[in-house]
């Protein structure tokens, strides 16, 4: 799906506050801009042809090897990336609602929908519903399954634990797949990872070309993996989002279901969400993603990412002031 | 092919000067780069999804459509999303010697090779050899093949004429493939674009996932559009390749073919252009392309980027003395 996802701020005028996408929109993202201005001279060479230096730093971070991870230009091109590799394997299941490339990039290579499907997709934590899904779940799937991708892009978002890439590589059939400028809310730059066991991740880069990173995807990944991330305060962070559902949960007309991430997803229980999203863009500069077009949801679902507390209170009222119309 | 393509400066240390990449390597980048300093900000927003705006600027520049008008992250994942898209033709051919990725991207995707391929590839101006082929050559590849996709990377860096996108894409069956960082020497940046018939661009978005491009390309890219390029007087560089070969040429021991462009393509009387290659890295600072592992090429093959006249001479000084050894 080309159009219909969140951040879609380029389409609108005088978007002051941004809940559209899950990524904190009041990182400080300084220190990168700073470091790139120094950087941006690599540009006048090719990158390495695949990024091994920044699969070197990645794996050092992990305290796993080279030979467990691929870096990718965000984690939507290790989505289709994934499926173009395994298409022999032809059928694919998805646990919905979840981010819809994962079904799109299957549908591009020609796979069945199969509810035992030799391709399982997880999102965890989940978009868009913010759950984070048990271990034993996941053990679970990767009985069941011939590959489980998990697409952990928002596991620096939760206190709930998520497997690590150092316990994820020892399972033969499981591909995790990992979003490094979610942490440090830099979306723009398009920068993501796979780790796997070798023999996976060995096949993956077969199905690759030279050149897929630039200079400067390269050398941000490397700066990023020295850096905390955009959330100073991660419990403070998390502790708000709970106060944002808890406080839109109690708004009449409105259900806001529990999460255990920094996003809120949502549902009117009159009228539609692509409304709401019209009013709040319009009237009052704020962005929201209108996730009617996640499957399993419906017209009035839409999805907020948790902000600063006084963001969160604007964020509120606007949608106190729509229901009130 | 991942490793053994040109420009592998990255392996080597204290290498003074590049021929090794077709890229111009004494340009001036200074206005692209100041240009980026302002607007790094952008990451901290997802991309447009499908690039459209630098589309549009692209389309605008070469007066076309923006319906014509693909934009990628280089001229490579241009290649590789063409031998996706139109997999289920199933064979293909290259005019040899050309740049090796279009074999290997149908090899990907399991195609068959065959003379009377469905795809037809062409590298025009061509790499490695130097090459421009007549336009009833390309006349004759059209009436042969389902699809004939020519990769004109080159086709700033020559004064022979070559087709243009609003003549390209009159044809139904022609995809050109162009970089936008040969132009201006920045090959870091991963930028280029596909321009062909309506439907057939139509079909390859539909092979296209959300946020291919990063931030920063498409702000480089819609920059580039307003700029002259690297070179600032084609002519006299063109000139001055010429002089190279011509110099070059003249050595005993060696060959050094015509060239309608900025590079020349050499061949070793004796001996391998790898030992060649390693001499004048570890002895002179100097890089060249070892040219053998172009299908058609043999060991003594090598490829040099033409640069400044001064720059020119020392690698001539290079080679000379290593076939005095």
């Amino acid at each position: 799906m080309i159009e219909g996802h969140g951040d879609d701020i380029f389409k609108y005028e005088g978007i002051r506050l941004n809940f559209s996408s899950n990524v904190y929109p009041k990182a400080d993202i300084s220190p990168l801009v700073e470091h790139l201005k120094e950087h941006l001279n690599s540009i006048k060479n090719y990158p390495e042809p695949s990024a091994k230096s920044l699969e070197e730093a990645i794996a050092a971070k992990l305290d796993i090897s080279p030979e467990n991870v691929l870096a990718t230009a965000g984690a939507t091109e290790a989505i289709y990336l994934i499926a173009q590799t395994l298409r022999s394997w032809q059928t694919f299941n998805v646990k919905y609602p979840a981010f819809s490339e994962y079904e799109d990039a299957c549908r591009l290579y020609s796979y069945r929908e199969d509810v035992l499907g030799n391709l399982m997709w997880l999102c965890n934590p989940c978009n868009p519903t913010g759950e984070v899904f048990e271990q034993s779940y996941i053990e679970s799937l990767l009985q069941k399954h011939r590959y489980l991708i998990v697409d952990q892009s928002y596991e620096d978002y939760t206190n709930e634990p998520v497997m690590t890439p150092k316990e994820g590589i020892k399972r033969v059939n499981l591909i995790q797949i990992h979003s490094m400028t979610k942490k440090y809310a830099v979306p723009g730059l398009r920068l993501g990872y796979i780790t796997a066991a070798v023999p996976v991740i060995r096949l993956l880069k077969g199905n690759t070309y030279p050149w897929r990173l630039s200079s400067i995807a390269i050398e941000a990944g490397k700066f990023l993996l020295s850096t905390q991330g955009a959330v100073r305060d991660m419990t403070e962070y998390l502790r708000q989002t709970q106060k944002l559902r808890f406080e839109l949960n109690a708004l009449e007309g409105l259900e806001a279901y529990p999460t255990k991430t920094n996003f809120v997803l949502c549902r009117l229980k009159e009228g539609k969400a692509s409304d709401l999203k019209e009013f709040l863009a319009k009237e009052k500069g704020i962005l929201i993603r209108d996730a009617s077009n996640f499957r399993n949801l419906y017209a009035g679902h839409f999805r907020v990412a948790s902000s600063t507390e006084q963001d969160n209170i604007e964020l509120i009222e606007g949608i106190k002031e729509y229901l009130k119309k």
